[in-house]
């Protein structure tokens, strides 16, 4: 069934309730696609899980019509990444790999050495939902203006360890934390290329909740070692022990 | 003292014994790097270690002496990347991220739903010098030929386990099989978007080298795959406890 086009949207999914598509979406799954009226389309909307609809309207303004529910909602671990935006390229693939890897939301967060402050979240959010919908998870992960780091940690959760992917040597895996990672949410926090600034990374360290790690001897461009972290903590202490999110064949 | 530009070459690395650079590095250097004759510039070529060499020649054929070695020669752990070619700009991605993640051979395979036959060695040999250079390593992975799949596993030396990433619900995490991969050589085995086959499915889980395991309940992308494994296996494994590569400031 992962060969059905399957596409996020707003709306609420009730079974019947048509949903108007935008023309972007419309566009997708006529031409792009090539369903006609009365093709199945997966539809989920990240509270009402997924449902099998059917295609009706016009090719420029196609209309869905749920049919029955397939999947129930389910929601990952509470993950969120910081990370500081670099080249254009990278970022994107930034926003693609965290929401394949499954982080609830994304915080773009502006350091030192961050290599521009042009951030889009516009760009992101869409960006977000293509990888969604690819990846097969059941929600959008949200995606939050960007802020200065010192900002945002003024204002943290003490309970949410943050985990600082520091390139010196002094930082220890990150199963070292296993016990303290345990059933909490937790951010990841990823500088951007050349690192953090002495004091960001002084701030840093001093920092109750913030868990230094090491992510091996070789130096890792920033969007590799996203992938890597969030890996990492997903295998330690995240959902990839459980069974895949895919629906039945049917 | 990671800031000093820094270059392979296939060249021996002796004292005082002169290294010709290609346009193409001469060029990188002085125009884009915009170095002057004196400058210092950090060579390695996988089996001498690093040297502090200095610059000379003219801007459009540089000439580098080295000076003094500054970092001994290490190789990472032997790990073997097998992939099957994607879509380019992804395809390039496989190759710099698994020479970030100190893979020691990349070896291309063509599977029944490989999305390519074009495979540009001389293309991914390129890209790897580039990501070893940025990424601190003191070798470059070796990249081979595209094989088939079949003729690659029919030649397989059987003491090297083959993790094989199955998105199929019946495979275990990788620390499943801790035991049997450490202190052993490695292989990585990637699928093209659509996966394998089911024949090739079968044969896989038929061969007692083969190891499935699962990369968690969401769908990965294929170059994420590649990155989720090889972090994975490196922090099992691999080289991941390690200090960094990087010489001492000096």
């Amino acid at each position: 069934m992962s060969h059905i086009a399957r596409i996020y949207t707003p709306e609420p999914l009730v079974e019947g309730q048509e949903i108007s598509l935008p023309a972007g979406q419309s566009r997708y799954l006529t031409r792009v696609m090539r369903l006609e009226t009365g093709a199945t389309v997966r539809v989920f909307n990240g509270a009402h899980g997924e449902w099998r609809c059917s295609l009706a309207g016009s090719p420029k303004s196609v209309v869905l019509v749920p049919q029955d529910q397939t999947r129930m909602q389910v929601s990952g671990p509470d993950l969120t990444l910081l990370f500081a935006p670099i080249k254009k390229a990278r970022t994107d693939f930034i926003v693609e790999k965290a929401t394949e890897l499954g982080v609830r939301s994304i915080q773009p967060v502006f350091t030192d050495y961050c290599q521009t402050h042009r951030v889009r979240v516009d760009r992101f959010e869409s960006l977000a939902i293509e990888a969604a919908e690819q990846t097969e998870r059941m929600d959008v992960p949200s995606v939050h203006e960007a802020r200065a780091l010192p900002k945002v940690l003024s204002e943290w959760e003490s309970n949410r360890p943050l985990i600082f992917c520091d390139e010196s040597a002094e930082a220890s895996p990150m199963e070292t934390y296993s016990k303290q990672l345990h059933e909490k949410p937790a951010a990841i926090l990823i500088g951007p290329e050349g690192g953090f600034s002495p004091k960001e990374r002084e701030m840093l360290r001093s920092l109750d909740f913030v868990m230094p790690i090491t992510l091996g001897p070789r130096i890792l461009r920033a969007e590799t070692a996203v992938v890597s972290a969030l890996t990492l903590w997903q295998s330690l202490v995240g959902d990839w022990q459980k069974a895949p999110y895919l629906p039945e064949s049917k």
